[in-house]
């Protein structure tokens, strides 16, 4: 396989516009108000894998948002490769913090994108990065080197729990059927600094309510002598962790991968500056679980954060009231062998269980899924690892990863095939949060390596 | 003086039309975006004042929204009783627990209320309580009744802490000279349980930020390895009260008002069902300060409640993100002795001493008042009981409120006065909550007591 450099180069610009294009539809899958933009980008993303090479591009409707399925199948006797992606993407809020409109992208150069890098929400997560596969696959057909088969499922609810993917998913083995599964919706530590995520974390997230008084009430007719709904709340989500940030529901670790000190002293070695670190999100201390490192911290251990929490009076000035209700959404990372469901049960249980006299409490399961680790002696990793050698100049660095790509360990479980995580993106990128982008080098980077591992995964695949 | 009980038959339904449209109109004071609705509701009053017989009524413009000012004097040698009141209203929300608009009042039977309510944001506090005033004065002068001089001073920031009006009255001894002040902003224990309020809790009011990282970060890449705002505030939060629910900020509680045991058995007295208190509001239980029964708890205690908490994503559908900051705003009810200026201060002392590494903490100090104590021996509070005994039938019980109306301790430095608090709503009316309402009994009860305040105060100090 020739180096796509050239064909890259070439078509920069073009690469450019159309991600922009799809970067503008908002295409928010957690709100309903956006149902319409979700389509659209479904209806984009169709087009586009037409254009790329695919044979039959389908829009699969489901309950929720649709999922689009190509493929372009050269011969039974070939390996397939079954790339997953999404095209639906975070809520932009808070829009305040936002320094260009986060549906109207823009290209700025910043210290760790001097080449430029696309401002947008889902620049990075999960648009740009889907879009290299598309990109690479039209490099593949139109020079005529495609050396596989290769399926497309693109989903647009990954971003709520991709609760109607896993249906599509069981419904579908024979149409899904493949040798291995590529996705790139992670990271990598740095442009001199390959790595390939081997490992992700679960997720369970649940949303609690707290319920008081049957009304709003008068703090000074009432303040002192009820349960108040916020102060509550505030002390039932202070008592999940201890003194040493070790989460205190009965049963959360039970189950947890205890990884060796020689796994421990292997993960050691990747490059981290906390300083630079601190920096960079502008902290003067990291906190977290007694007795490990940051990068330890944030993926081979579980956590529990508050993603949002609210109640009583919010608006500008004073109210001088006790809220009846008061409600919080709280998502646990979970590590391999950890069930999200049996941890979702295990909070449920613990948090209903420490609610005070004057309150009613209620737990609802939002959704999760199950951590998943990667093999680094199959020939997915390795065809990856040569392909990065080839692209990056050098072997890359296997990591454990932080996130949850919920629908991973599902694909294992249904599909029996393994999957390889290529991840172009940076953790600076600031997925999820105000002004999340995507470097221009890195989205040509990933449309260079990514033909590479369809040649390296063909050929060890014989 | 003549009962008014005839007048009011025959001026029943004008009475209820007036005080309708003065509820019409939407006159939030915490809220800048309804500032001409509040300017429009001191016409309103003005005019209305100008109709009730005042021969001087002045809209006095602050640095913030407007006082209205209106008097009669008729005989310098008389005693002047100075009417305080405000037609400002707290902010409706939420709204969709109203049953109907909060300002489209309408009228309803109720159980306490079988004559029927007129429900409405303000309808109670201080709206319709403040109208009975205008009423009353319009039944002395179209009688000639009126028995001494009277002086109106209606303000429009009271439920954001009467910022301006302490400047009007530090610049205005003269003008607002008087011999007794006269509110009626609190409540009544029962129809047939008249009380008049001798005590109120002094209010220190702040709102507080937690600052983390500086964005919103992903929680699976960062999730327990930075301290999370929420988790935090909520921590917090959580310290602020001991297990006895004591409050736990140093020094706050040094300056308490010890009430002796034969107090606290005179309070006791009051009738107290605890059974209908916890129905009335929906719980199963109440809760407070150890060693209070509740009646103390939410009167002659301090308090510490959080009226408003907000952080993260709280809309609809999840997303996995550790937020930069969060916020709440807390306010604490004080009793005699304690200076708010200085348990503001103690508050912002521990409070920033507490927040951990990986966050700062920012209070910021919003308004607030002194507690105040009405004595009983006064020829006010006995001018007030004389005339309950007249329009009820039965001696008033003095009963301490757990409320605050901050500006009554400034008058009383400021102007050498006594407050007489002659209040006719229900603690069930939901004043700051949704379906606050007003009976129409409490309403015509009060026009027929006022006057006879006038007439009972004037001889009694002769």
């Amino acid at each position: 396989m020739k180096s796509a450099k050239p064909y890259i180069e070439e078509n920069k610009q073009r690469f450019i516009d159309e991600l922009i294009d799809l970067l503008k539809i908002p295409s928010i899958s957690a709100d309903s108000a956006y149902n319409e933009d979700v389509k659209n980008a479904a209806q984009v993303v169709k087009e586009q894998l037409e254009k790329a090479g695919c044979d039959s591009v389908e829009i699969c409707e489901t309950p929720g948002h649709p999922i689009v399925y190509g493929e372009k199948m050269i011969d039974p006797k070939l390996p397939t490769i079954l790339v997953y992606g999404h095209y639906d993407v975070q809520p932009p809020d808070p829009l305040d913090l936002w320094n260009s409109p986060p549906f109207d992208p823009i290209i700025k150069k910043t210290e760790l994108h001097p080449e430029g890098a696309i401002f947008a929400r889902g620049s990075c997560d999960d648009k740009g990065q889907m879009y290299m596969h598309v990109k690479a696959m039209e490099y593949m057909t139109k020079t005529n080197q495609l050396p596989c088969n290769v399926k497309f499922m693109i989903e647009g609810e990954e971003e709520v729990g991709s609760v109607n993917l896993a249906n599509f998913v069981k419904n579908n083995h024979a149409k899904l059927k493949n040798d291995v599964i590529l996705i790139s919706d992670t990271g990598m530590i740095a442009k001199d600094v390959p790595s390939i995520t081997t490992g992700l974390r679960g997720l369970s997230y649940v949303e609690v309510e707290v319920t008081g008084p049957n009304r709003d009430l008068h703090s000074g007719l009432y303040g002192g002598a009820v349960a108040n709904p916020i102060n509550i709340i505030s002390k039932m989500i202070a008592s999940l962790h201890d003194e040493n940030n070790h989460i205190s529901i009965p049963g959360f670790y039970d189950k947890v991968e205890v990884l060796t000190e020689a796994e421990r002293a292997e993960m050691a070695k990747a490059p981290f500056n906390l300083e630079a670190y601190q920096k960079s999100i502008g902290i003067n201390s990291v906190s977290g679980e007694k007795g490990y490192t940051t990068n330890e911290r944030n993926s081979i251990r579980p956590t529990l954060d508050v993603n949002g929490i609210w109640g009583g009076y919010t608006g500008e000035g004073a109210k001088t009231v006790i809220p009846s209700q008061a409600f919080a959404k709280i998502s646990m990372r979970l590590v391999p062998h950890q069930d999200w469901e049996e941890i979702t049960q295990l909070f449920k249980k613990h948090f209903e269980s420490i609610a005070p006299a004057g309150v009613t409490v209620k737990v609802r399961p939002h959704h999760g899924g199950q951590g998943y680790v990667t093999p680094i002696d199959g020939i997915g990793y390795q065809a990856a690892s040569k392909a990065y050698f080839d692209s990056f100049g050098k072997t890359p660095i296997p990591q454990r990863g932080g996130g949850s790509i919920p629908i991973v360990s599902l694909f294992e479980q249904e599909l029996q095939s393994k999957t390889i995580l290529m991840g172009f993106g940076f953790d600076s990128d600031a997925i999820h949060s105000p002004n999340e982008h995507f470097g221009l080098w890195n989205y040509f980077k990933g449309i260079e390596t990514i033909p590479l591992f369809y040649k390296y995964f063909t050929e060890l695949s014989k």
